[in-house]
């Protein structure tokens, strides 16, 4: 599927808030177009096909979905998603890495049972957007304090004036948004 | 995929704690076994497949994993999973339901946007756990706040002994669960 379509979804479905929201969730992130997910799990494949993952890593709760059809892709390789509140049944080790939302106004603390992430495994991030950077950076916290290895981090939809590409790129990882957002501007989303 | 499956996978890989909890984090809740929840998503197709729902609806964020992998198996069905807390990017109208956590000790507040949720559509829920019925009477008051029609509630694991299979029966609802805990006793799951 040609990422024109995934562009073509957000200006048809998306709803541009402000200068800095743009709302998907009619297909991404709330209602979950599952067929077009997994069209998007195959693009993901396509640009990462080279990286053999061992595990793909993702953000509770808008990045399993995605991150879940992405896996079938890659011979169901196992997602491990990072959750934001500790449950009572969470008792054994864990690592941990604080992320701000923006959107949300929250600081959470992003946590991964030490058992689902372990040394040289080769890692693939995989999640809905990528905005200010904090949920990808948090991410490839929790898989470097495991001594695993980030192959890259994969976004839906990047929104490139919040830098949160730039950031984790600058730090030399791979990343491939599979739409860019350059503005959002009276209610208008402009493609990079 | 036989059922007998399941419950291997969850003596095998489960751990029970005291007599409440049971812990599937490794293939279930925390890392997915994707390649094993499509099979029991193909499972939820069998028990399920008369009542051709218009949508699939769980909780996050456990229970987006196996509803989206089910959606599949019922012809790509839009899934829609309820958010237990309000981002500010859910600016317009939705339904609420107060939904207790005995595991998490809290109570919280499931909603769904009304947008994803329409009059007289045909409505499965799917969760990961059916414990003492709280998650699934909270999804069944958004479908019924919306005027939809709930055409049953599938659960992979549900513990007997908690009675939230026996309060949603006794409400009239069809429950369809894929392996059934009668009781967890010195470290032990027994199956009913």
């Amino acid at each position: 599927m040609s990422m024109e379509l995934l562009k073509e979804r957000i200006i048809r479905d998306g709803l541009a808030i402000g200068t800095e929201i743009v709302k998907v969730d009619s297909f991404l992130n709330h209602q979950l177009d599952v067929a077009f997910l997994y069209e998007l799990g195959a693009e993901f494949y396509r640009r990462f096909a080279d990286t053999q993952p061992d595990k793909i890593l993702t953000m509770e709760a808008s990045g399993i979905p995605v991150a879940v059809l992405t896996a079938l892709h890659f011979d169901n390789a196992p997602v491990v998603f990072a959750k934001k509140a500790a449950p009572s049944t969470m008792t054994e080790g864990f690592y941990i890495a604080e992320v701000t939302s923006f959107t949300k106004g929250v600081i959470s603390q992003a946590r991964v049972s030490q058992k689902f992430l372990n040394a040289e495994e080769g890692i693939l991030i995989i999640d809905d957007f990528l905005a200010h950077g904090e949920a990808a950076l948090g991410l490839i916290s929790l898989v470097e304090q495991a001594g695993a290895i980030v192959l890259g981090v994969g976004a839906v939809i990047e929104k490139e004036f919040q830098n949160g590409g730039r950031r984790v790129r600058e730090r030399g990882y791979r990343v491939e948004s599979l739409a860019i957002i350059k503005e959002i501007t009276e209610g208008k989303i402009i493609f990079k």
